[in-house]
């Protein structure tokens, strides 16, 4: 399109395009850009700036948080280092946490929040993410946070994972794919589940020819059913489609 | 430009218009509408949803916050009702309110917060605004929030409140608008300022011919030298456009 010499510049992105490609005349456009700059600034003031670092002082702390596993990871002598917190913040964010500590259950009364089954680092990424709503995330925390959030129902954050795994699946890997639909199919999902699904769909071929194929068959057997029924609807439609033209 | 009939049409406002005032192409329109609803999912997320009624119960609250003049608005007997806080929020937000907190001043101690000079409706306004970063504003509220938000460094929503009082500012009103100098310069609200001057300036007449204008020489000096210094500055800029052309 920038070879088009009357071809309009656009004030976002600096391209030329033509008419059909138009989006906004220049004072929705200075509108859109005031909303986007308000609502930064409202995020800015909302979120948390208190560094969450243990190491520093909890301001106002009114709960901690443990991951319980681990003393498995780390030395027997070495305590789990806690995770100050506050009960408004954890109860404003998860319905979960909220009824643990309103109904004066163990850790209400305790003040300590125990989380099984899950590591210091991902803990540490799960309370910054309820105070900032930001996380820096590769593809595994991604998916261990993709389970906490569906844990203590923090929707914010689950579909925040999805997103990102979403962004990272590969076509040429198949095998990641179908690990990440046993992911969404296991913590319901469903943007991810639909995007890992079409993408194995889509490379079919590589997908029967994994060398774990028939291990997949044994232990997921009803995902590679739904699998083989997404590719059966995709043949037929596209013969529909054929047959139209 | 409705009329012109090979107009490109603004997929935002659904307007035609011509090239000159054309402001993106689809992909970045599409782009920016993601931003936005990104942007708002976060703020309601980072938003505490819980009301601030106090009659409600105070969910894990820390502190109150009680407007100290309240006595003698109602009668003698009616006690100043509290507003139920969070130390960590109210630290998080407002730096005066972090210093008076973590310096373990008289109100970190005893858990009370008496806020002088205000009445219960403002005071509990701004403590919603602390939690929630809106607030549905007359101008009257606007100017008692703007001085609470300067007294302890809100910025954002000290923003907030000039932009509101900016929006109802009235050529045909200025006397309100003086009044609004008389606000902004005392909590150096510059915005606010520069818009109500400017709106004075432009009206020089009607301000001269205030009924109230002599009491304003006398108990604002400064403020009215300030008009005509502006005044005077729109006088020599517009004399040197003249000759330009």
């Amino acid at each position: 399109m920038q070879s088009r010499v009357d071809a309009t510049r656009c004030l976002s992105c600096r391209k030329g395009y033509a008419s059909h490609a138009a989006g906004t005349c220049k004072e929705c456009y200075e509108e859109s850009n005031h909303k986007i700059l308000d609502l930064e600034t409202k995020v800015a003031f909302l979120q948390f700036s208190s560094s969450l670092d243990p190491s520093s002082s909890p301001c106002f702390s009114d709960v901690v948080l443990v991951a319980s596993h681990d003393a498995t990871d780390q030395t027997d002598l070495a305590p789990p280092v806690p995770i100050h917190a506050h009960k408004a913040v954890l109860a404003n964010r998860s319905p979960v946490f909220r009824a643990m500590l309103e109904n004066q259950m163990e850790e209400a009364l305790s003040g300590t929040i125990k989380i099984s089954d899950v590591s210091h680092d991902v803990l540490r990424a799960f309370v910054n993410y309820l105070y900032t709503a930001e996380a820096c995330l590769d593809v595994k925390m991604a998916r261990d946070l993709l389970e906490m959030a569906e844990k203590y129902q923090v929707e914010h954050l689950k579909a925040y994972c999805e997103k990102l795994i979403i962004s990272k699946l590969n076509p040429g890997n198949p095998l990641n794919s179908f690990l990440s639909c046993v992911l969404a199919s296991k913590h319901k999902a469903k943007n991810l589940l639909d995007a890992a699904l079409s993408l194995i769909v889509d490379n079919m071929d590589k997908f029967v020819e994994l060398e774990e194929y028939e291990e997949l068959k044994k232990d997921h057997p009803q995902l590679v059913f739904e699998i083989y029924e997404a590719y059966h609807a995709k043949q037929v439609e596209t013969a529909a489609l054929k047959e139209k033209k």
